[in-house]
């Protein structure tokens, strides 16, 4: 077990109200996660403190280099009170393949678990439980050495936040629009599309910002060689069920490998789906289109666990999936999903981790 | 004029010995220029304060979406007490470019240059003159709003610090060995490569380590698609001197535009050598280079201004130019540049700026 030092506020905040209209990340929970990491002494001082703001010097590489790993993944209150988590190990592996690929040292991966286990037992009162609500949690990392000059850092802060959050998208449960870009890139096989970094979503803003201005909510990505193949949407991976096959981008180091993601092909093949992780290309999908085979097409992510695709742009091609519907097999994954997040399925699979 | 609030410092600090062997980026000056964007009020509260920390939510976006931008230029004090900038313009100019990519709000370019003068101006006691050595200038720009979600922030900080330093390579103006990296990539086109901002750095330092291991100083990147085409060095453009000819890669939105590249550019031309800004490849420079015709090949930039490359490694092809030496445009270069630079060269492209 983690030695954590802890030290509770003395000024507990006001709760916000336990409503589905809770915004996302914007509130903070009354404590925060701590640790340090200095060359020579490794990981040390963890400590649980009241959330606040970080003092550091101007110089630090973080605000120069991009030298950041993040994850995000959410805690539930079941109806008998326990606190869930969905499936924290997967975050915690990836995590640390981010900070391989960034020259950030490791996390020992007990280590990590316990401090999730702790911050969150800690303010576990603050998970809200009304429709699509759940308490977000966000570990990251920074480089905090104060030098200019390109190299990686010999400091760095582990830090993990709580916020209680509603739906991620403003509409909920609702079909998004799709932009497909064939102009801005994301990421390229050889960078760091893989790893969970700032520095692949300062990347995107340019092409979201197109997207919402055509009146569309996510972006949707192609590879960044021949522009064709199918990555991922902005803060998603991306499913399309293509006559009675459900197929999805095969993990190729330019997308994120989505914890959603694996649990949607796993339930997928355990439905007896014929299930495909594979390259695809924009022609296919439009093909099926036009053949009327585009059954359904979903993002996945933890914020909005599935979200339900209704229209596709492409070029000057229009491809309405469902309009204003969301398909059966979106929904079914979303009920399951959620229905174990909240330990109102029976967990088969293992998913979820009990904090106690 | 832009108005800035002047807080001077109560504790100055003591000042480094005025040596060659300072270090690069790990020291500062006594002030810090810093002004704040919000939306809806735009820039404001221009201040030069005491150097110091900065205090910013765990959430603050900058923490976890790269949202950030950098600068890098210098400052010199001539032989008669003049302090001269070297084409701030130009960094100016690519910063609002680079923000432009990002999101980032511009920043009108003639408040840039007050902020720039007057911080410089407040702490010109601290231009360092021994051989080699300047004020390294570093603005930036960092996003501030304390929010979990991709988009583009609603606040900013823009801050100005100022490091006496000495060579960024420790070899001084000494030949480096070159190591082309054919497997990690840094940027693509349609991406975020001829921004200056962190995830281009982050995404550089895996392949840093493979070449430091492998006892190379720095890596030279190909493109992301072809993995081909010549791109630029870590912290610099890159030029090869063949069979009379200068040639250096075009911009073509994957690469950084060097302002040290630029001035090179026009100093060769103004010398008469054919200078080609065009497409070249890995098998044109090797080719060259078994005709013996690969003459020189040099690194540009604002931290080390000219850095001549004595060495050139891809895949299992050693290629030594200049074996020890440094070639004599590289010397020319570097000689006409700090000359201008330290206002012992009449400057006649008007590249200095008096701070006065
Ligand atoms: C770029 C990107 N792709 C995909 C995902 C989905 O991953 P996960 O299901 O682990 O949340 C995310 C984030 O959450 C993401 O940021
Ligand atoms: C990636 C990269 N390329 C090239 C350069 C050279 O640009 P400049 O001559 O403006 O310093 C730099 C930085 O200074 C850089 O960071």
């Amino acid at each position: 077990m983690l030695e954590i030092r802890i030290e509770k506020t003395t000024k507990p905040k006001q709760k916000p109200e336990n409503s589905a209209k809770l915004p996302f990340g914007s509130i903070f929970t009354d404590h925060m996660f701590v640790m340090n990491y200095d060359e020579g002494k490794g990981w040390h001082d963890a400590r649980i403190i009241p959330y606040q703001n970080l003092s550091l010097e101007p110089s630090a590489m973080v605000f120069h280099y991009g030298q950041e790993m993040f994850e995000g993944l959410k805690a539930y209150k079941t109806d008998d009170g326990r606190t869930l988590l969905f499936r924290p190990q997967k975050n915690i592996e990836r995590a640390n393949n981010s900070n391989a690929r960034l020259c950030i040292p490791q996390i020992p991966p007990e280590i990590f678990l316990d401090a999730l286990k702790a911050v969150v037992k800690m303010d576990e009162d603050w998970i809200p439980t009304a429709e699509g609500t759940s308490l977000y949690i966000r570990p990251f990392v920074i480089a905090t050495e104060p030098h200019l000059g390109v190299k990686a850092s010999s400091s760095y802060l582990f830090i993990i936040i709580l916020s209680p959050s509603g739906a991620y998208y403003a509409n909920g449960f609702n079909p998004v629009k799709i932009w497909i870009e064939d102009d801005y890139v994301r990421a390229v096989r050889g960078g760091i599309g893989e790893s969970k970094t700032g520095g692949n979503y300062v990347a995107s803003l340019k092409a979201q910002e197109k997207a919402h201005d055509g009146g569309y909510n996510q972006v949707l990505w192609l590879d960044g060689v021949e522009r064709k193949y199918i990555e991922e949407v902005g803060a998603m991976n991306i499913f399309f069920k293509i006559n009675g096959t459900v197929i999805t981008p095969q993990l190729n180091g330019s997308i994120l490998p989505g914890v959603t993601r694996s649990s949607v092909v796993d339930l997928c093949k355990s439905w007896g789906y014929p299930t495909e992780e594979r390259k695809i290309s924009i022609d296919e999908v439009f093909e099926a289109f036009q053949k009327g085979q585009l059954e359904e097409v979903w993002g996945t992510g933890t914020a909005a666990v599935i979200s339900p695709v209704d229209q596709l742009k492409w070029k000057d091609h229009l491809m309405p999936v469902n309009p204003g519907k969301i398909g059966p097999l979106s929904q079914k994954l979303y009920d399951t999903i959620t229905g174990i997040q909240l330990g109102k399925i029976e967990d088969t699979f293992h998913w979820t981790l009990e904090v106690k």
